[in-house]
């Protein structure tokens, strides 16, 4: 076990690389990457931070030569020999040779393409331009790097006891938010927190403490790297960037309302059973459902990550049930801005007339709240997004209009499309 | 800095010795032991082991086996060169060679004397008997040894991140303690807690935060390793024990009334300055003051280790001011079951009446009440008394009688020569 304290502190005198492998990334990234590969391989895509919390002033606090070192080394990175044989070898989701030889071959050989990055007005401009399945492998350790170049400005004035009361005080909130989780019956719950992590190491804590405290109810991990050390399930699916690369690409009104059904299209012939996740909010839940063909109805379940869950959800049971489906055999991942109150809340109300699963992101591997002065290692909202393709914006709505990416009159031509009214505006925590 | 979860959990898969050095012992041990080496060396003094906190069970929780193998391995340690060379050049107290020549090559050939060790009705005898400066040095690491092994045995059952999570708390807790202290001004404190620590990890992370939180207000432990280990000031002067034995040697009632006054006759000629603390409660402080010869009114201070502090600190003020001493120029030494709120509360009352110290013990390197099922960390009264000298039986009374030892009649005896009257109970925590 990693004396964590010790780590943080000798970070004030040497360069300590944040992300050391290609595998510390989401296990969907690499899962879609595949779907891409063998779909979309040389479509061009631009990827860009957006930092949705605009007062944490992240130039003001990250050096920018820092910020390149870091991003340089994960540029050196490669898919080393025992990850190769892990991917090559494991089993997911029941499955053995998840991963094809082709797109095998092609990721031993990838290396991420260049980034290109500015200041202004206190932020970083951060992008990233290439070819789709290189290009999207990008997101993650970009979000991490800047995650943890955060926390490591806010900690270098800790001396090394307040350091380690610090991590004291997060492990003992965090094992506490376990032992609530623990009393929830036949509890299903996984960490997909990399992206707004606190840290490497603290993600693998977290990991950990979730490993001894729930057992089985711990599903596992979304982070590969994790996942191949600690010998547990890599977790995921897909996500936005595949619908909304599709639907930019898409020529004209009609084309672009087939897109999602494409990319589920695309998916379905990859993929079976528990990696059949309909992921339905990218254009607004109630309208993808409702035009959804018949054979989605089949799938496993669903992922609720935007909007109010208790309606998400509720829209969900109602459409399987008028596709003469029974709810209780489908699964619901939840998993938009999880605490455990919220996964109490939820758990409560849908065991039993769902199979029930969560995916607890930034408030398992990044409440710090409170913790410091002024709060500044509190979680914010910091996104990678596929923010064009073949030279053409994207755009995402989302069940919550805070969350809509994309230029305005873009925005208007989808919601016309999809058929998207009014809707609830939810506060963006992270 | 050793990650004590770590640590903790090993302690499950393999013997670790949990004294490693005879200089894990108090400073005034040693000082004793080199007064006791040159005044009383042939004494023979049996030590006994004595639990007030009879539901403690210790020999229930503690394998009797484990016990012997900790205790052989201290009767094969010696000192070793560095440690050595540590007491004969190092300054203590400002002052050089503060340990003769004679008694470090004494104190360099010498070993542990044996033990005696048997089981009755859940608690452990354990007895020590030899020469008084040899069998003196078995006081702490008996006591050290008998607290880990209790914490050990407690443990032993807690999965790796329920230990983390405890240090956790438990580190939370003594840094909330160390903020609190910050706030009084002039604070001088020291480290008391070898004898009744948690561990020696514990104890040793203790010492560095409250270096760390307090800085030059933490003046230093009375660990001798550890005041090596860490490069502070080693702390302490004399014990009860001294007076304790003198007055068991003495041949009659007359003696037995001058026996507490020549141990200080002894400790005038081989010390100064802020090495004279009378330790005036051995036979109730109130007859002790009232009988004691001007020339004790000349040292430097005081030091209040039972009895309620603030009477005992007041009866020292009226006493310094009726021999014509301004009280303003003493130091006053708190050592008797510390914590914040008492510490705070004594600051304020006499914070420029006196010079005031504290010497934090227990409840320092100790405080786990509260932090595992059943309070089975709590710290409890273990003690390791000189039971008798030279076949005679040794008494001590305090302020406190809850504190008295020895037979009932020569408690009598005891109260009647000293003229203890009415005493007030007060509770013994640790």
């Amino acid at each position: 076990m990693v004396d964590i304290a010790t780590r943080v502190y000798n970070h004030k005198w040497k360069i300590d690389p944040i992300v050391r492998s290609l595998l510390d990334t989401d296990f969907y990234k690499l899962l879609m990457c595949q779907s891409v590969f063998r779909n979309r391989p040389d479509t061009r895509v631009t990827f860009s931070l957006i930092n949705r919390s605009a007062e944490v002033r992240l130039a003001e606090l990250i050096d920018e030569g820092e910020l390149r070192e870091q991003l340089d080394h994960v540029r050196g990175l490669s898919l080393t020999r025992g990850e190769s044989t892990w991917l090559r070898g494991n089993t997911f989701y029941g499955k053995r040779q998840m991963f094809r030889s082709d797109f095998m071959e092609f990721l031993e050989g990838m290396r991420l393409p260049a980034y290109h990055l500015t200041t202004r007005d206190g932020q970083f401009e951060l992008t990233f331009e290439g070819r789709w399945p290189e290009v999207m492998l990008w997101e993650i350790p970009a979000l991490t790097i800047l995650m943890e170049l955060r926390t490591r400005a806010v900690l270098r004035d800790l001396g090394r006891f307040e350091l380690q009361v610090l991590y004291a005080r997060a492990m003992t909130r965090l094992w506490e938010k376990i032992e609530r989780l623990r009393e929830l019956p036949d509890l299903r719950i996984a960490d997909f927190g990399t992206r707004r992590r606190h840290g490497f190491l603290w993600q693998d804590w977290a990991v950990q403490a979730m490993m001894e405290g729930l057992g089985e109810r711990f599903t596992g991990t979304s982070n590969c790297l994790i996942a191949m050390r600690r010998d547990i399930e890599a977790i995921g699916t897909n996500a936005h960037e595949l619908p909304m690369v599709y639907a930019a690409l898409a020529d004209d009104d009609a084309a672009l309302r087939r897109a999602p059904y494409e990319v589920l299209a695309d998916w379905h012939e990859e993929h079976e059973g528990n990696l059949r996740i309909i992921l339905p909010d990218t254009y607004g839940t109630q309208s993808f459902l409702d035009g959804a063909p018949d054979w989605l109805a089949g799938w496993t379940g669903m992922r609720i990550d935007s909007g109010d869950p208790v309606v998400g959800a509720e829209t969900a049971i109602r459409w399987w049930q008028s596709r003469g489906e029974d709810p209780r055999g489908k699964l619901v991942i939840f998993s938009d801005g999880l605490d455990v109150d919220k996964i109490a809340e939820l758990h409560a109300r849908f065991h039993g007339r769902v199979k029930v699963s969560f995916g607890w992101g930034t408030l398992l591997t990044n409440d710090f709240r409170g913790l410091v002065q002024g709060d500044r290692l509190a979680p914010f909202s910091l996104v990678c997004k596929a923010a064009a393709a073949d030279g053409r914006p994207t755009v995402k709505l989302s069940d919550n209009p805070a969350k809509a990416t994309g230029p305005a009159e873009q925005i208007q031509r989808y919601k016309r499309v999809f058929g998207v009214g009014a809707q609830t505006h939810q506060p963006v925590l992270v």
